[in-house]
């Protein structure tokens, strides 16, 4: 469906359930509770369901939500791309979802409607189209969470997914007083005490192969029980080993129980990071990937980097 | 001078020597190859003078230009705030500036004509509204120079002074072919080894006091010359002891030579980093401010947390 479409239909409905996925980020769960001060400045009753916890630096994005309590006639889901990604929630709502709003290439989420714009950075650049169709006014609650949607998808405007609109619609988030630096903060420059250690234990075990073409990080069980930081903290540690100058293939290695390592490759350059993946049966895109492995952390990261080597041979 | 005069006094011109302030950062090196591509586009003979070397990973600026070697009728000086700004070249260029294109408030180079716009992010926005102005077309290499400038001088957008017109140049900049991404992470993505090993170092040093208010981290002569850092690339790491959750005053420490330590202050919230740095004769902004301190390195982290310890009662 248009965006135009997409309008007319929201606007025909009441008594709605905006559904986010799992482990929800800045993306699904600024659309989500834009589109429900949306709904609710229109008179609409509408809620946000999340299928699993969010961090507590998100709390500001419900600020003028009011909680509403119905029988829901209409699902919406926002920023979902599969009904796996529905998490614990799956069952309940699998099928039941009227209209799927998204931006990623292949949604597979099984819905009555869906408008997915794929040259989207975010889901939320699709949301706001979508309110200023409806003829919502964006409210400085609701350009705070279009806003933190669209910063935190692209990396603050980082990432190669950020389009022209992309900046245009931040400028115009800006003039209906977004508190843009405040948000970028909290999203960008904040860090626990315990992420601290974990970046140190990171640079204390950080490895070079491959003539430093090749760096790799690893987190154990251990590690994570000792810092108190769940699995959804330690998320972000990816990024880390790519960064560092002449690193082709950056690789993260986090244990999991049962022997089992979960593998996160991002690369540089030319190196690709979805190849190297499916040589272990995992897949992802050119420059993040991921894979799954099994043995002792030793025999891990030999096999890894073994395959580096070929790779770069 | 408005941008429309500016614009007419730069297309009067010919041999013109573009000046930059010292330690080079993206905002000035950005400008002045602008300009200079802008001139030579023109037919005119342009050059760029550093009044100190540049890093290695701005050389893509240079993309483009044309190396001419000229007697100079007309200087012209971009994102200098002041005489002293020009640093080694100072005795040679001050007092001989035609035109002084700037963003810095309280802007106090001694030139003829001045054209400062502080409600800019950067010097770059108003060099790019100049170039408009002249009718320069605006090539991929031009637009590379002013979006790096542009997004350098923001945090790639994350900062308070950045204004809707920032993205909106930004936008035009993306559709006239910069290699937004590529330059993002060289600037933002990048960390040398060396850099990777001084940041272990700060995170093993660092110390919280007064309730975790206050972090300090320091880095010493002996830590600067094992990892063979110079000042300008440990210039950065005085953000770190504030991006940590609950911190107030966030301190570095750097000795230089003869006992004396130099003192970045960054604040969070309602703290001033300003009237801190004013109890030891230094200044600077609200969020950020320094100073001076002559002793021991125990001393001198001694008196800075008894100071933040007066500041917070």
């Amino acid at each position: 469906m248009t965006i135009k479409e997409t309008a007319e239909m929201l606007l025909s409905m009441d008594k709605v359930e905006i559904l986010t996925h799992h482990y929800p980020d800045g993306d699904t769960l600024g659309c989500a509770y834009a589109l429900c001060l949306a709904f609710q400045q229109l008179g609409r009753q509408a809620k946000v369901t999340l299928t699993s916890e969010a961090a507590p630096k998100f709390d500001y994005l419900k600020n003028g939500v009011i909680m509403q309590d119905f029988e829901p006639e209409y699902i919406v889901s926002v920023d979902v791309a599969s009904d796996f990604m529905l998490g614990q929630s799956r069952e309940k709502y699998e099928g039941r979802i009227d209209l799927c709003i998204d931006h990623h290439m292949n949604n597979a989420v099984t819905a009555k409607y869906k408008c997915v714009e794929s040259d989207s950075a975010a889901a939320a650049e699709v949301v706001y189209l979508i309110l200023l169709e409806m003829g919502v006014t964006i409210t400085k609650e609701i350009a705070d969470c279009i806003y933190t949607a669209v910063s935190t998808d692209t990396g603050c405007f980082m990432y190669v997914n950020t389009s022209p609109r992309t900046h245009l619609i931040a400028a115009e988030l800006m003039k209906y007083g977004c508190d843009f630096a405040s948000i970028n903060k909290v999203m960008f420059e904040t860090k626990t005490k315990a992420m601290i250690k974990l970046e140190r234990m990171l640079y204390d075990n950080m490895s070079f192969h491959c003539n430093d073409r090749c760096a790799v990080i690893y987190t154990t069980l251990q590690m994570q029980q000792e810092l108190g930081l769940d699995d959804e903290q330690i998320e972000g540690i990816a990024s880390i080993p790519r960064q560092i100058e002449g690193v082709l293939y950056g690789i993260t290695i986090r244990e999991k129980p049962g022997s089992t390592y979960k593998i996160s490759v991002r690369t540089n350059g030319d190196a690709d990071a979805c190849a190297f993946c499916r040589r272990f049966d995992g897949g992802g895109h050119k420059g993040a990937a991921g894979c799954t492995l099994v043995g002792t952390l030793e025999e891990v990261k030999t096999a890894l980097v073994s395959a580096v080597e070929e790779c770069l041979s």
